[in-house]
């Protein structure tokens, strides 16, 4: 019920995204609302989201509102890449840097966020570089020390640009990177990953749902396989989170609490930034073989990313 | 269309004031929705909220679900109110900053905030007290000093504690108090009058509405003649600035600009101080006899206000 007010404003922010036309506007934002009533309450905000999305574009002449967002979302990341590997460069811990800049990328979600300037990601970058880390960072590097394959799920575009930096780090060649298989809010689809210079460096798949979160029902049977055979899986964003934290295998959920919402269930301030294990591995011992920990934190050479003037 | 967000998280605050089910609050959430998918998105937002806050007593049991919280805001105003009225006393303009304590309490307002707390209304009556005033303090000031009969529509109780305040600057015996004429929000009835020490003050009539405005062809006959004859008219609130702003007489609307779409309309910041002349009156000169101008701002001396401990 929580989350009611803020798809409505979701809502709005979309629909003027497909039309300038107060008196269709307005049609289409009736339209929601009467959605809305339909709605149980006790489902996921994922699947609700997933509703007023599709019915938003469907209504909107099958566009896809946030084409340009993303494209800004996208360049705004691009220019401040630079400034965040700086950091992942001059660090002592590199892996936790980049796991850092891949949280303060997650800054970039035009879900809870009515729009995202330039000075709001940098203050991210900031803040992500220095404050604490809620969760379990430690079972994190662990657990990538051992993986064998690495399936990541990315989030949204512009902070696709931030994942990079993360991915680099776990060693680009065990890693899959999967995408929305549909536009939904600014969630990133592979053209953004294209942008980010990922489609160059790691294997792109989409996961053939326009939910903004992995609903694994929802979800190509392809996705489901790499879902349940990969050793690792770390998911980006609130949508993820809510939609994979009861999931039936162990992964590592990577996000910036951004709502009150999400903040009461992690029982952590707005802003925290989270390296949440969650799923049946989390706290128990896995067997996977130990691959050498030194490939986990080192990463490949990989092509410079190009840099828009 | 921009209220739509708000007025989904007002209805859900209700809500849970009428109710701790979970299930019963998702239905009637729903049935707000279902409500809001049949309004037309033209109409003034004090309509839109009329009928939502009336969906919301009535499938509620009829009850008043803001009757604790108008306890607590007239209480915490009560607290604060010493501190206002000390800065009207040792002012060197008294009818300024009666009218700044005024606008302070304007911040008391459940429409807008989700919550008020001690600290909130504590920092509002200092930023009252130094913060540029927009508008037309002198023109209020010069039709206070002339009129015979003023008519006050008050806004929100706990914010009626300091209407007080104004009150007295502007002589009560010429004053007549309008509040609303049923429950809706934290808007202020008869009881927070007398909590408020007013009944005793001045005549208090209300205007047989339950919208968190004053919409003129839901008044009583009564009070429309009020209006019509009073000398002058001053109106609190957001809410009054919607529904009167266009009225067919002059009046002063008091408020603070609290939501970016009120802002928006004033062309002033979020927060700001507002003193707004309007209807067909403004810039012209009416011929009402003036008064003695000396009694409007001296004031009466009134019963003192009991503080509770």
């Amino acid at each position: 019920m929580d989350c009611m007010p803020c798809f409505v404003r979701q809502a709005l922010s979309a629909v003027r995204m497909v039309t300038d036309d107060t008196e269709a506007a307005g049609q289409i934002l009736r339209d929601v609302l009467w959605e809305m009533s339909q709605m149980s309450t006790e489902q996921s905000p994922v699947v609700m989201a997933q509703r007023i999305h599709r019915l938003v574009r469907r209504l909107g002449g099958d566009v896809d509102p946030y084409s340009d967002a993303k494209d800004r979302c996208n360049r705004m990341a691009l220019g401040l890449y630079p400034k965040a590997a700086r950091l992942v460069r001059e660090s002592s811990r590199p892996l936790e840097t980049a796991l850092r800049m891949a949280i303060a990328g997650n800054a970039i979600d035009l879900g809870p966020y009515q729009q995202v300037d330039l000075e709001q990601i940098e203050r991210a970058i900031t803040h992500a570089a220095d404050s604490p880390l809620n969760g379990d960072f430690a079972g994190f590097a662990e657990a990538a020390a051992r993986a064998g394959s690495i399936l990541y799920l990315a989030d949204n575009a512009g902070e696709i640009v931030f994942d990079r930096l993360l991915i680099e780090q776990l060693d680009p060649r065990r890693i899959v990177l999967a995408v929305r298989g549909a536009p939904v809010l600014n969630d990133a689809r592979r053209p953004d990953a294209a942008i980010a210079g990922l489609t160059d460096l790691v294997e792109v798949i989409d996961n053939g749902s326009d939910a903004p979160g992995t609903l694994i029902d929802d979800c190509s049977d392809e996705f489901v396989r790499r879902f349940n055979q990969a050793d690792m899986v770390i998911a980006k964003g609130q949508g993820n989170y809510e939609s994979l934290n009861d999931a039936d295998r162990d992964l590592f959920l990577l996000l910036q609490a951004k709502c009150p919402v999400i903040a009461d269930k992690l029982k952590c301030p707005v802003g925290s930034l989270v390296v949440k294990r969650s799923g049946c591995g989390s706290g128990t011992e896995s067997d996977q073989i130990v691959r050498d920990p030194s490939k986990a934190s080192t990463g490949v050479t990989a092509t410079p990313l190009e840099i828009p003037s």
